[in-house]
C-alpha cells in the first residue's frame, strides 16, 4: 500500500522573550521570538513525520500560519516516498502555484511558508532515510542533488551543468572531511554577549564567558547611538583581546551613507564584518559601503528574501560574507541553490541563526556545505545564540565554540508537544495564564 | 469633540474571472481577480469612509484580509483630522512595526496590506477636502508633500530636499496643465486584445477595435511559445498598421538569456517595450536585457516589492519606462516617492492598471505627476484594461483613449455594498450558489 501524507498540522508557538530583551537590536526593540510551525502527518504507520517551521518575532505569526495553511492543498494526499525521493518536484509546485505566487512572487509570508513546507519535507526525507539532513546531502549523488535546484532566475549566474561539476568536485575528499567533522564539529561564533539592551558590565562577562568557551568570533548589534557603540565596541574588545574577531550588526538601520561613516567610525576596534548594513533589498547600497568601509567585510542575508537577490549581491561583488538563513528562502531547496552561488564565487557563507531553531536546522546545511561542496570552514561560522534550544527534542550541541555534527535522523526541527502545548499562542497554558493575570490586573 | 477612526473593517471579496480566462498570461493561466478590500469608519457624523485594498488573483486573498487585520491596533482610535492631515506618519508607523516588519521587511503580503490601509486613508483625506485625490495631490504645498515620503534606503538617490526643488518646479504652469486634463484627460492604452488565451480572431477584432476608440496604443501577452507569439504579433501589426505602438508583456517568464533572444524574435514586429522579461527581483538582469533587446524599450514594476528596487532599477540603468502598481507598494506616500525618483531621472512611468480598481486608483497618480511633477505625458500612457469596473461607484470614464479625470472626492476606490455581498469569499451570494451547485453536482 502506497503512504501518503495524510494532514499537514500548524501551531502558532510564541515565547515572551521580549520579557527579558534577550534578541534586542536596533530594529528589532521587543521581539517574541515565535515559531509557525507545521507537522507533516503520513499513514505509513513508520511513526515518523516531517516537522518544519518558520521564524517569526511575534505579532504577525498568525498570518504565517495562515499561509501555510494555504499550501495544505498541495501536501495532503502526496506519496511519501515519491515526496521524499524528490523534495524539488513539491518545491516548483509550491512556488509555481500561480495565484498564490501573486502574493510574493518568491518574498516575504508566502514564500517563508513555502520554505517552512519544504523543510518539514528534508525532515521526514531524512528520518525516513535514517541520516540528519547533513549526511542525507553530503551522501546525494550530484546529479539528483543538481537536479534539486530551481535554476530559474538564476541560470545566467549558475547553471545545472555547473552544479553537477561542483558537486562532483565536491566529493573528492568527503570522507576525510566528515570524519574530521564528526571529530571537531563545525565552528561558531556567538551573539549572546552583544544585544543592545545588556548594560556594559553584562556585554564584558558575556564576551570574556565567550571566549573561555572557546569561540574565536563574538557580535555586538550596533547602530542606535554611535557614542554607545563605541563605548560598547571598546568593551567588548578590551574584553576579548586582539586576536578574537569582533563582528558588529546595524540590523538594516542605515541608509548608505551613514553605514559608511558610522562604520568607519568604529574602525579603530578592529570590527570583522559589518552586517546588514542598509536595505537587504538594497544590491547597489551594499556594493557601495563595501567600497566605502574596507578592510572592513560586508555581510548579509537573514533578510535577503531570495536566490535571485543573492545572486545580485554576488554579480555585484556587494558582500565578502553570504548570511543565508534556514527558514527565510524557500527551504532546503533554495538554501541549496545559494551554496552552489557562493561556492561559484568564491565567497563564504556564515549563516544567520539564533531565534527559534535557527540554529538547529541551519547547522546542517553548513555540515553539507563542509563535507561535499565548499571543502572547507576557513573563514566560515555558524552563529549560536544560547535560546530556546530546550524546546527541541535534539537540540545543536556546542563543543569548545562548535557545532558538534547531529547523529539524528532529520533536521533537527522537532519541537517537545510540551512546548507546543505551553506557548501555543493565544490559548497554549502560558498564555491563557497571562491574559487571565492581566485581565485581573 | 475629535473625530476617530472607529473600525477597520475588512472583506475578502473574489470575482469568477477564470471562467473566461479574462486575465490569462504565460504565468497566470486562471486568475480570480481578487481584493482584499479594507473599509475605515470614524464617528465624524459626516458619512465619510476611507476606502482601499490589495489586488490578489484568487487563492491567498484570505492571507492578505488577514495581513490586513493585523493593521488594525495601528489605526483604530486615531484623531481623523490628524491622520489626514499627515498620512506619512501612519505610513511610517506601520512600516516600522518592529515584529510585522520582520515578514518583510516592506514586501509581499506585509507591506502590501500597508499599502491598501494608507490608500484608504488618502481616499478618506480627499472625501473630507472633497477633492479627488489627484488634485489634492497636485494642489498639495511641495514642503509638505516632500514630508510625506520616507527617504529611508533612497536617501543616496533621491533626498528630501532633491523632492521639495522638484515638486517645487513641478508646480509651475500647473494651472494650465489642469486644464488641459480636465478637456482632454490622460493618455491610456489598452491590454484587452492581448490575453493569451484569446483566439487570433478575437485578438485581431479587438485590437482594431482599440484603434477605432482612440488608443494609440495596445499590449499583447507573450512568452509561453514562440511560434505563437510571432503568430499573434504579425496579426497584431496587420491588424493595427504601423503607427501605433504595441507593447508585449512576459509576466516574468524568462531567464535573462531567454528574454533576449526570445524579444530579439519578436523584434521585426516593432514592439515598443518589453514588459516583465524576467524576475521582478532582478535589477542586474534587466539591465543586462535592455543592453540586449534595445532599440526595444525594457519595461517593469508591477510586482516590483518597494522604492528600494525602484531605485535601484533607475541607478543600474536597468529600464526605461517604470511600471508603478498602486496597490503593490506601501500606497500613496511609496508611490509618491517612486514618482519622485522616476522624475530625478527622467525615466517614464507608464502605470500598472486592470486587476480590481487597479485603474481606478493609480489614474490619480499619473494625473498628480502631470499637473504638478514631471508636468508632461509624452511617452506617458496608464494601462487600461475594461474588466470589472461596473463594481466602482465611481468607475473610470475612457474618451477616445483618454482617462477623464475624476472628479468625485476621494481615490475612486469604492466598491458597491451589493458587489461585495454578492462576490464576498466564500459565504457572498454568488459563491454560496456556486458551492451549492458544486454539491449537488
Amino acid at each position: 500500500m502506497t503512504a501518503r501524507i495524510t494532514a499537514l498540522d500548524t501551531y502558532d508557538v510564541r515565547f515572551p522573550t521580549s520579557r527579558e530583551l534577550d534578541g534586542s537590536d536596533a530594529m528589532n526593540p521587543d521581539p517574541d521570538y515565535s515559531a509557525a510551525y507545521v507537522v507533516l502527518r503520513t499513514d505509513a504507520g513508520d511513526g515518523l513525520e516531517g516537522h518544519g517551521f518558520t521564524f517569526t518575532i511575534g505579532r504577525g505569526n498568525d498570518i504565517q500560519v495562515a499561509a501555510i495553511q494555504a499550501l495544505r492543498e498541495h501536501v495532503v494526499g502526496r506519496d511519501v516516498a515519491e515526496l521524499c525521493a524528490d523534495p524539488g518536484s513539491l518545491n516548483r509546485d509550491l512556488i509555481g502555484d500561480s495565484q498564490l505566487r501573486w502574493l510574493g512572487p518568491e518574498k516575504g509570508v508566502m514564500h517563508m511558508a513555502i520554505g517552512a513546507v519544504v523543510n518539514a519535507v528534508w525532515d521526514l526525507a531524512g528520518k525516513r532515510a535514517g541520516k540528519p539532513v547533513w549526511k542525507l546531502l553530503a551522501d546525494a549523488d550530484p546529479e539528483w542533488l543538481a537536479g534539486q535546484v530551481d535554476y530559474r532566475y538564476i541560470a545566467d549566474a549558475l547553471t545545472q551543468e555547473e552544479a553537477v561539476a561542483l558537486l562532483r568536485s565536491g566529493r573528492e575528499g568527503a570522507a576525510e572531511r566528515e570524519a574530521a567533522l564528526l571529530e571537531r564539529g563545525y565552528p561558531g561564533y556567538t551573539t549572546s554577549p552583544g544585544w543592545l539592551g545588556y548594560s556594559d558590565a553584562k556585554l564584558t562577562r558575556l564576551a570574556k564567558e565567550a571566549v573561555a568557551d572557546g569561540f574565536t568570533q563574538i557580535k555586538l548589534k550596533v547602530g542606535a547611538n554611535l557614542a554607545d557603540d563605541i563605548r560598547r565596541m571598546r568593551a567588548a574588545r578590551a574584553a576579548v583581546g586582539p586576536d578574537i574577531r569582533v563582528a558588529i550588526d546595524a540590523n538594516q538601520r542605515w541608509n548608505v551613507a551613514e553605514a559608511i561613516e558610522w562604520t568607519r567610525a568604529l574602525a579603530e576596534f578592529d570590527p570583522y564584518w559589518i552586517e546588514e548594513p542598509t536595505s537587504p533589498d538594497d544590491i547597489l547600497g551594499h556594493a557601495a559601503v563595501r567600497q566605502g568601509v574596507g578592510p572592513v567585510k560586508v555581510a548579509t542575508g537573514e533578510h535577503v528574501q531570495n536566490r535571485i537577490v543573492f545572486k545580485q549581491l554576488l554579480q555585484a561583488g556587494a558582500i565578502d560574507i553570504l548570511q543565508l538563513d534556514s527558514a527565510r528562502v524557500g527551504g532546503v531547496n533554495e538554501n541549496l541553490a545559494i551554496l552552489l552561488l557562493a561556492a561559484k564565487f568564491g565567497v563564504p557563507v556564515c549563516p544567520h541563526a539564533g531565534g527559534v531553531g535557527l540554529c538547529e536546522l541551519v547547522q546542517h546545511l553548513s555540515m553539507f556545505d563542509y563535507v561535499a561542496l565548499s571543502g572547507t570552514t576557513e573563514d566560515r561560522v555558524v552563529e549560536y545564540v544560547d535560546h530556546l534550544h530546550e524546546h527541541f527534542l535534539t537540540p545543536v550541541v556546542i563543543n569548545n565554540g562548535h557545532y558538534a555534527a547531529p547523529t539524528a535522523p532529520g533536521f533537527s526541527a522537532e519541537m517537545y508537544e510540551k512546548s507546543i502545548a505551553t506557548y501555543r499562542y493565544p490559548d497554549g497554558v502560558f498564555w491563557a495564564a497571562d491574559l487571565e493575570r492581566n485581565t485581573a490586573a
